[in-house]
């Protein structure tokens, strides 16, 4: 075995229609190649989610390599150069839905993990792996219920990579060391139907939350810090009205979500939204959802074998960042355990012809083992 | 004949089930009457628009009725009490679609009619009814398609009364001697698409325009004068996102209506809109619609006829009043015509269960006789 093998493994993963929440045997592969270098391998089911958790070794400390099998669906299929499904190699870019996120950082993590234990079969601590189809879902029978039945049997990781596509330009000049926490509401303001004609017998919620509106927008909520941007606050949807133009709507709804910094708490961020919202006498309705808090690992051994080793492969100094939206290591970051996220670049993530760049695929390897090396080796 | 003939043609006008833009014989109903007291009659049918003009004499003044055939939907027919086409009279009032909104006055202008022309065989000018049957509909080949047909043979009305249900709370307390004018705009307000979690690489167009629609919200137009009151600006749709909770949107939809008094023009309107959306740096397109053009018929002999008609036969001081939504004296009014609208109650116009008081019928047949008797006879 040896680092190029990451293309074929790739393509062996790019091969299966795996759209949340369906496996479609990636982790059985997977699999397959862990237990034939010593992995214990458990299948954690729940619901209609499939879930792996494998480790090799019983000691501490533990580093897990995290991920997810599942991808998002493939959008319109005509408007792919190549099925998303069959994997294509064209002027050096490997296309296929999931090729970027994540099923090639998948394939690193397997090839990494056999060049590392070939090398170093009595290693320090533990080597473990946990494996989810179902991060771009709904998350709740994924990396939550499986750090949930670690941590009921008090099993802990020391050290987790997550191998979301964190590169920008080059592969390794971004690492992500945290996230911003995210914070949804849904706001209804209250008001009277009425006609357009006769406004003094109704209230028209569009004009009541105007002004407050216009301040939720102007708002700085904080500054952020040395790891965190600035909180941001955006509205994603406004509706009110029925389209009739002579008809004053009777209520008005409007979606909106914090992207936050350690810096504030969400429930600092509410107060704020009610106080703007009472100080101009809107009659509402709110609801929230906390859809992630933030986690941050600052600068320590995870970070510090990271960077070494992305420097070593790629020339590359790496940057920190915590931007972006929301990912499964919002879940293992509570248990305690030190959180990165490195993979591949993230330009096409999502899009129609999503690919990567074949020679991001070896180096991407031998970052993941120089890491396995950094802090397993004997 | 005599008043009270004014709910037996009620009845027969009510059981047409007339929804814009089918008159379903109500004209017809109306001209064998007014032709066998010697009207010369018109038809006057426009596309899929019956219009009736109809005129006994070929002098000036012209008194001219003036008024529309076709109803309102009926909305669900399980929540009405009785058949909206089946009139029936329950503790006095007569229930029924078209009842207030406006077929009672249709019956009421016919009767008074004839009541005057027997006792006046040989009144001065002319007595004159233009109807029609699309005043609730988009109003295109209705009243001012026959304005255009008289205007281009160069005849002309003195005097209109519009039958639209003016009273509010006492038969005749409130007529309308002018209508506010009426525009609307569609706001497309411009931004970028992109994901809530990066909104420096969007531009969120409910967040560009939040300031300039608060202050929109917030502008005091003008403040009224003797005859209008102050203008008014009411959004009645707002749109904008996708539904999902993750996406800036890309564009909002924005209307709104002016109701607006003969103290500001519709350029001037349009002007000041967009000078604030400017200052406030909004990128837009914006595409207007003007609905209705103000009108005013100052106190003359029209209004002095209507109130010493209304104090005679109910002790009613009348108040003035141009308030409301728009009518079709819009179309009349420019030709130089005084205009007048006075009819029935209109509290439950348009709704479900709508209906007239039974003695508001004989009394309005008294009134708009003696309107007939104050102008025209000799």
């Amino acid at each position: 075995m040896n680092h190029s093998d990451t293309l074929e493994l790739s393509l062996q993963l790019l091969r299966q229609p795996s759209v949340t929440p369906v496996d479609h045997t990636c982790q059985t592969i997977m699999a397959d190649r862990l237990s034939a270098i010593g992995f214990n391998i458990e299948n954690m089911r729940f619901e209609d989610v499939d879930n792996l958790w494998a480790r090799r070794g019983t000691e501490s400390p533990v580093f897990c390599f995290a991920g997810h099998t599942d991808v998002v669906p493939t959008g319109h299929l005509d408007a792919w150069e190549s099925d998303p499904f069959l994997p294509e190699i064209r002027d050096g870019k490997l296309y296929g839905r999931g090729s970027a996120d994540m099923k090639t950082a998948l394939a690193a993590m397997v090839v990494a993990s056999e060049c590392f234990v070939k090398k170093h079969p009595d290693h320090k601590g533990s080597i473990a792996f946990l494996i989810t189809s179902d991060e771009e879902g709904p998350s709740i029978n994924g990396t939550v219920k499986v750090v949930e039945t670690l941590e009921a049997r008090n099993e802990k990781m020391t050290w987790c990579l997550v191998g979301e596509p964190s590169s920008t330009n080059t592969l390794g000049d971004i690492v992500k060391n945290g996230r911003r926490g995210s914070l949804n509401a849904v706001l209804t303001v209250k008001g009277k139907q009425g006609h357009v004609a006769y406004p003094h017998l109704a209230i028209n919620p569009i004009h009541t939350a105007s002004k407050a509106l216009a301040e939720l927008c102007d708002t700085v909520w904080d500054n952020g810090n040395e790891y965190f941007p600035a909180t941001t606050f955006q509205v994603s949807n406004i509706q009110a009205g029925t389209g009739a133009t002579n008809v004053v709507p009777g209520t008005m709804t409007v979606t909106f979500n914090f992207r936050y910094s350690t810096e504030v708490t969400a429930d600092q961020l509410k107060a704020r939204v009610l106080e703007i919202l009472d100080r101009h006498a809107v009659d509402y309705d709110i609801s929230w959802t906390l859809s992630g808090l933030p986690f941050l690992t600052p600068v320590g051994e995870l970070v510090n074998a990271a960077k070494t080793a992305i420097k070593n492969v790629t020339g590359t100094e790496t940057e920190l960042s915590t931007s972006g939206g929301t990912s499964d290591g919002r879940f293992i970051a509570p248990t305690g355990a030190q959180v990165l996220e490195l993979g591949v670049l993230n330009a096409t993530i999502h899009q129609i012809n999503e690919h990567v760049n074949i020679d991001e695929l070896e180096p991407l390897a031998e970052i993941y083992e120089q890491i396995l090396v950094e802090l397993l080796a004997q």
